[in-house]
């Protein structure tokens, strides 16, 4: 396969900086092409803003218009369109970042911000959101450090199920988008990580990586398969009497063979 | 009261822009007094990085250790010791941003990144976190405006509760801090408001400015309270037989009076 690996930290000898470079040695030794977008080293520009789009700064912004046109004609800044190419070649996605205040850090954010716009990422003709768009066919990995201890994101921990805590990006940016997203890695305790943690935190990565081709995706709705009303809502007769982000697997959170943090 | 609004969209004559206005002339014929970081006019860097701390780039970086020591010793850069100023002197925050991703833009989740460091938002002397912090006592109020129509933001909505999508930033990066969080203002449609429309949504930012001293907070469990156990995990006693991001309020979700989203 090819395989992007997108990574968010500012220190490569950092523990991420040790797993991502472990994980491309093993995705190579797999066999899979791998590219790399080291946002901090590329010095990448986390910012929306007019330049992206060539727009004139005297008109008023609006960011879902100005993006779509400029992506349409061909003109979006040669930043974004590099990554856009890097996504178009891609078969898989890897995002590796610390888990900052229990999401992406800013440099991360940022690259979807400006990269996924309407008409690459989603809007294409005839692609329903969910399940399809212009990133559909691909599969996207999560992998993700946290400094707390691993038990706080089990499905009942203090910081919140791992899973429904990074729902923005697994089912509200990747699954918008059309992938296919398999269960995220969340490696706990790294604020007091030891070389016996990296070294365990590797393994779990190496499995993950080899069953990049393979694993069963997480079984999300989508928004074409008749689940969803007019409005978008669940249909009452799914999950009955249920709420919350869990309704929105096929299968509950709580039939999880497994819970998500390793460690 | 004291009040910070801190604004993140690039372009002040947008719907957001027209809010902002709005809201802060309400605060202000109210009788409270109201400074601003209006991120994107100010230039604000939204990247965590070794400059941030004085720290040498030659040795390797430890975010959250530098940022404590930084913070301890009066050495962190100007720009996040500005922020922090403005947080103490205030006794509420308001945070308004355009839901991008189904998050915060880049340039705020930024803001969160460096100024909420280690000393300072939580991590001090007795204080745990989780109702308790560097910020207990502060109110914050999040309005957010979606493209999407607001039904999709319903409990049962296909871009996920309004609440718990926030959630990483409700409870787990204010509520974390120890303020009392304020339920969200989700204004849905925003793509395609007209003159009415932004009309109805500053009618109803008016409606929760007015009641920002004394609106009752999202009901969230403090880490102190005894519900959780040793590990952080939610005693089997308490919401029993459940998961999921609901499980940390005292009250469910399913029993809030009314849905998240207007319009």
């Amino acid at each position: 396969m090819n395989v992007l690996w997108v990574f968010a930290h500012p220190e490569p000898r950092s523990l991420n900086g040790v797993l991502r470079d472990h994980g491309v040695g093993t995705l190579r030794a797999l066999g899979h092409r791998v590219r790399e977008s080291d946002l901090y080293a590329m010095g990448w520009n986390p910012l929306v803003g007019p330049a992206d789009f060539g727009h004139d700064p005297g008109d008023r912004l609006l960011v879902g218009a100005a993006s779509e046109h400029a992506h349409a004609g061909g003109t979006l800044s040669s930043d974004i369109r590099a990554e856009q190419d890097k996504l178009a070649w891609a078969d898989a996605l890897v995002l590796q970042f610390p888990l900052w205040w229990h999401g992406m850090p800013a440099i991360l954010k940022g690259w979807f911000d400006r990269v996924f716009v309407q008409g690459f990422a989603f809007g294409l003709p005839g692609a329903r959101r969910y399940g399809d768009g212009g990133l559909a066919g691909r599969r996207a990995l999560v992998v993700t450090t946290a400094g707390a201890r691993p038990t706080g994101f089990l499905p009942r921990g203090i910081h919140g199920d791992a899973e429904q805590l990074l729902f923005p990006l697994l089912h509200g940016t990747l699954f918008y988008s059309g992938m296919d997203v398999l269960p995220p890695l969340v490696v706990g305790g790294a604020d007091r990580a030891r070389t016996a943690d990296a070294a365990a935190a590797a393994a779990s990565l190496d499995e993950r990586l080899r069953d990049l081709p393979s694993a069963a995706p997480i079984p999300y709705r989508p928004e074409q398969g008749g689940d969803y009303d007019g409005d978008l809502v669940l249909h009452p007769h799914l999950a009955p009497g249920r709420s919350g982000l869990g309704v929105h697997r096929t299968v509950p959170a709580e039939d999880r063979a497994e819970p998500c943090p390793v460690r």
